[in-house]
């Protein structure tokens, strides 16, 4: 669990061969530090179900020794017609489901959202991305490989971008955490301030 | 557990609306008959994380229930390119994922080839297929709502066809239950015999 005021997020970058996942604690004043980052990986040889349970178990591991108090995962396309979007669709309905069992609230971002968030810009390529992410975080190295880097990314965009979003039906502040009321009522004033 | 010689299939016909579950016993003469049929229903106004938890909830209850000896999914296409279909491709990744937890092996099959299975048409309408379903399973009605006699259509496909087939890499013998090899030896000796 965060310490008080700093809202700790998993981000996840969906994927069957390699699901990239990064925690990050963010504070009020939005500077953000490094919690954990990895990679998820499976084997393409193995049977379909095998492979999404490793994913799950990878994940269950990273929510039970990080307490993450947010969700947020990469939004898959149906219209990013590559061969692996529906693997990439299952994985990320299993980090979906994980936070879901555990009462946490989740949170889909697409990828220009998450560059615009980090970079500035939702066109950025991967490398401006990870130097980004590193720059923040205060990383003596660039986050590799880019599916951890993502990861980061997402957990950092959703942060920074307040309050969680479901990617389907109205998650209402009946689901924040604590933590994340008072990060809403802290954006709220902020923007007021303005 | 199915008795000795006959396969239990749990079909799943994915859906975060109306997930349709249906399980049937085959024996090795290819008669087959109803254990159960049912649709997990979740509410579109929940947050997604909550509908797919929902969903695996429904779907563990069928196999602590019902003890099947595989798990059969309609594979869903990227090109489908409804609004809902990245919600269906997530929900089939939690039917997948438990069968993969619980070490069931689980086997895709697209619409077409259950239809071509049940009615011998692989573009068979729903009604056909209800009709051919309920025949089967000497049911005295219909199977309601679709999506239940979907499922039941794809746990009879699965069955008819022999063996798992995995959706993305191999899944050898090694992963068939003793109920399963013997059904393949069966099916190799038929096949021989033509």
């Amino acid at each position: 669990m965060a310490s008080t005021g700093t809202l700790r997020v998993l981000g996840v970058d969906p994927g069957l061969t390699r699901c990239g996942v990064g925690v990050v604690d963010v504070a009020r004043n939005r500077s953000a530090s490094l919690v954990h980052v990895g990679v998820v990986r499976t084997d393409p040889s193995m049977p379909i179900e095998q492979r999404l349970a490793a994913i799950a178990a990878g994940l269950r591991a990273v929510l039970d020794e990080h307490r993450p108090d947010v969700v947020a995962v990469e939004r898959v396309f149906a219209q990013n017609n590559r061969s692996t979007v529906m693997g990439t669709a299952q994985a990320s309905g299993i980090a979906l489901l994980l936070a879901g069992e555990r009462g946490l609230p989740a949170a889909t971002h697409t990828p220009s959202e998450v560059k615009a968030a980090v970079t500035g810009y939702g066109s950025a390529d991967k490398l401006q991305v990870q130097t980004m992410v590193a720059r923040v975080l205060r990383l003596d190295e660039l986050p590799q490989p880019a599916d951890a880097a993502d990861a980061l990314a997402l957990a950092l965009c959703h942060a920074w971008r307040g309050g969680p979003t479901a990617s389907a039906g109205g998650a209402g502040s009946a689901t924040l955490t604590p933590a994340q009321r008072a990060w809403a009522d802290a954006e709220r004033a902020r923007v007021t301030r303005r």
